[in-house]
């Protein structure tokens, strides 16, 4: 009976979220229509307000109200160090650490042929042409530690070193406050091939 | 960086729905901004629309889009068998299971002094109204089978019985499909003592 009409439909749009699916959308839905109705509007009006005012930075795509995003319209950031990440949230987890003032391009995704995800989904040339432009002096290439990040990762490092420029790969090893029995194979051999003098 | 403007306000937003904490409104909000932006409007769409069409059904305050809901409209319903449930997702399961056809009275709470909910929260007056009005001949409880459902049972049980109609509880014991290795102690306790000819 309830799963009709305005209810119905809010539970079937609901399941566009990712990790939504038929129980968490009907508990939802319920929810706001119970229990939180001005939630439920300001979730409207966010979702309105963000998907007509966000796009992409112009230069280094990621996401931003305005034509630069604030890192690459700061005077203070070092404009010859490009750090390539996959996500916008990977800037903002860079940026919190407080470890790198250069600036970055984002892909928004990752090189996954399976998914129809090439070069050109993830803006590669324009990375080219800002690599041509001969202002970056170092590639950090932040991609994830994934099968799909590192491949991607080896893409962007051949494309750097056609342009003779400096390419680094974040460092792989045991994480800060890891106990040593809990870190897997893959990660300990990394951490004992990079090792260095203490 | 991104935590701010626009994007911030809509993860904030989305930590509004049940089950949503500050890392999945992040994932959700830049999953909608760089994959679906077409889900997010439609979303907001569906939010507002069931904001401000879907109201409670004047007799059973259930959600309903007009005053009455198909279930109370229905001329095929037997009024005289009121079932008292929680939820209006009650409605919906019991309906399913095609083994009532009377109506239906939705407390869309349980008795909670800690919470503040007490009788006129869940409409209590509404409901004394109805059974005073003498065409309900029995009232069926369905209210969950926790501690707060139970007690909100005897409380209303004690309210029919003033009215001197028949009351009844539907049946604890051993659900469908179940082993006897996994069922609770008190469960297993009830399905005993409520045991049947064979």
């Amino acid at each position: 009976m309830q799963a009709n009409g305005s209810v119905g439909r809010l539970m079937q749009a609901l399941r566009c979220l990712p990790g939504v699916g038929p129980k968490s959308a009907q508990r939802m839905a319920y929810y706001l229509l119970l229990r939180n109705r001005d939630g439920a509007r300001v979730l409207a009006e966010s979702l309105l307000a963000a998907v007509d005012r966000v796009g992409y930075c112009e230069r280094c795509r990621s996401l931003s109200e305005t034509a630069l995003c604030a890192v690459c319209a700061s005077p203070s950031r070092d404009q010859s160090q490009l750090c390539v990440v996959e996500m916008p949230t990977d800037v903002y987890a860079i940026d919190q650490a407080g470890c790198y003032r250069g600036v970055f391009f984002v892909l928004n995704g990752r090189l996954s042929p399976l998914d129809g995800i090439g070069p050109v989904e993830l803006g590669l040339d324009r990375l080219e042409q800002r690599l041509a432009g001969g202002e970056i002096k170092e590639v950090v290439l932040a991609t994830n530690t994934t099968v799909e990040g590192e491949a991607t990762a080896h893409y962007l490092g051949e494309m750097a070193q056609r342009h003779h420029i400096r390419t680094t790969r974040i460092a792989y090893g045991v994480p800060m406050g890891g106990e040593l029995e809990f870190v897997d194979g893959a990660t300990l051999s990394l951490a004992f091939n990079g090792r260095r003098e203490f």
